[in-house]
């Protein structure tokens, strides 16, 4: 079996998604620095109806991760779109926040130019490409972040951005991150040691032996969601390992009942149950009686806990766990992290 | 291995589920008919900001068929509220529509009594329970619906009320449902028919059998989502099968590269692909592409197509392909479709 020292992951991670989990805590800290820079125009005595962020995969992620972030406590709904066609409720009273790491997603272009038509305001978030250009021609404002790196490994620079730009809106005089950042700051640089290759043992490291070979279904209360999706798309593109997640209590009213048939394949899914206090007290009985009751029909049954004070370091604490899981498990299928081959596939077969 | 006769179905179908389904035409019908009876304060001049349906499971799957068949025209966001903690957005400028069948969910009597106190404008769907105390007491408008059948098995009475109130609210002057919800009973109608047990060959009977012993993912684009949702509930309640699902063109940015490892694995997952013409010519053209990217690793795809001419017409079209099939399921599994032992089993912990 492989193992998990330092010489066999830069063999098969030639290029360099062990840097770049490292370097989360600079990143989240340079994105924040980012989003300072951008001047809105003045949003007095506005309240928009309501916030849209659209993005796709590593870009639209941000966005679920903002909603969970300060979501609860906002005016107005946060809303992630994810698709070619925007619906009518974008109008002058949304705030409308493009996010393409590369610019040049066709589903986000489309529908930022669709927002502009229908008379949102717009902000965009790239590295560049057909976005920047959108927003210089129409003298939008766009955040700029660094570009050359895959987009599930900025975001850093594609959460703080946004993050610090509501925080200095009007019509939230609340949010006053500049503890909580200061503690996410910390807290992930710590993490990054702990969770470093030459660190012998971590929780992820151990999750990703666990989930070695078995379908991993991640389980997070409703208000963790975006932490379940993070996971999973992690075990999607950096493990090129199928995954799955769903959200409490709505399972306990439907995909418990699941757990049974095919037996000889639930036997073979490993659940990950993402653990905040933010759960309600219900949720979290939920939580442990669930667990209770699908164990026998599992492959294992892992609870991983938050870190840190602050929501912001507590959700991020878990999505820092999550990706260097996704990571090692990519080492032990032998797998180079990075490229996303079927990906590019896709992208060369629509282009033809 | 189990056949699908009549006989068969019969003896492992106590309860009368294949009864339900047979009369989801009629139900549908009733359920519009009980909407139309329903009077709302007058709703002049009034717009509300978002409009919030709160339920879970087979109730709350109601409000993401709203979300489908109306939302992308609606002029404010529908937002379907699954959870014990309600979001600050939900205020007087709110329209919150609470469905719970049986009247007894805790967690939507939560967010009733939340929204409630937070001064929003409210409308119950129930057949009793502790939500129809709660509007007794408060004097709000209450859908009351025929009680003692499974909520999955009553979509048609937490569906169309609903659909048949917003129609007639003055900010949505457009909708005019009279023409499509004729269409819809006789097609749904005429489907019980051809999926009824004694007619020898349908498409569920056929999907059943593809599925039974393999892991459903049923893909949809996103404009269906509240169908693959529907399927996926439908197979862990009725079918007693560990099933998920995922939306494009999102999956395109990360799922699909997990379609790799475990090869033991996805080689045992089953694909249904749901088919409309509401998805945009990209998406139809992703799900074509995805379909041939993934095959050589699945234990195979089935594309499923709606029927019928107007959307909701199409989107209850696949609803009923998706219910017989999970329905089939079950008899393959030799399991009784009705009883949900596991979601008993949990309340009766949290009850402790």
């Amino acid at each position: 079996m492989t193992t998990l020292n330092l010489a066999q992951i830069q063999q098969h991670d030639p290029e360099g998604m062990l840097h770049l989990l490292s370097s989360f805590s600079e990143q989240c800290k340079r994105g924040w620095e980012i989003g300072e820079a951008i001047k809105l125009e003045s949003c007095d005595e506005w309240i928009p109806n309501n916030i849209v962020i659209a993005g796709m995969g590593g870009s639209g992620i941000g966005g679920d991760l903002v909603k969970a972030v300060v979501g609860a406590q906002f005016p107005c709904p946060i809303i992630v779109h994810r698709g070619y066609t925007l619906p009518a409720f974008v109008t002058s009273q949304t705030l409308f926040i493009a996010v393409s790491y590369s610019g040049n997603t066709e589903e986000t272009l489309l529908s930022v130019e669709q927002a502009f038509s229908q008379g949102a305001n717009i902000l965009a978030v790239t590295s560049g490409g057909k976005l920047k250009a959108f927003t210089d021609i129409h003298n939008l404002p766009c955040v700029m972040i660094p570009a050359g790196q895959p987009p599930r490994a900025s975001l850093g620079y594609l959460l703080m951005p946004i993050l610090s730009v509501l925080a200095r809106l009007e019509f939230v005089p609340d949010l006053d991150f500049q503890t909580d950042l200061d503690e996410t700051i910390a807290l992930l640089g710590k993490l990054a040691e702990d969770f470093h290759p030459e660190a012998l043992e971590s929780q992820p490291k151990q999750l990703a032996q666990a989930l070695c070979g078995k379908l991993p279904v991640i389980y997070a209360p409703q208000e963790l969601e975006a932490i379940a999706m993070r996971w999973k798309g992690q075990m999607n593109e950096n493990g090129k390992s199928l995954a799955y997640y769903s959200v409490y209590p709505e399972m306990n009213h439907n995909e418990i009942e699941g757990w049974k048939y095919p037996s000889v394949l639930t036997e073979q899914c490993y659940v990950i149950q993402l653990r905040d206090p933010i759960a309600p007290s219900q949720t979290q009985r939920r939580m442990g009686i669930t667990a209770e009751l699908i164990q026998p029909h599992t492959a294992g049954i892992t609870q991983v806990n938050s870190a840190g004070r602050s929501l912001l370091a507590r959700l991020l604490s878990l999505v820092a766990i999550g990706d260097w899981t996704s990571f090692y498990l990519a080492i032990l299928y032998e797998q180079n992290p990075t490229p996303v081959e079927r990906i590019e596939e896709l992208k060369r077969r629509l282009a033809m």
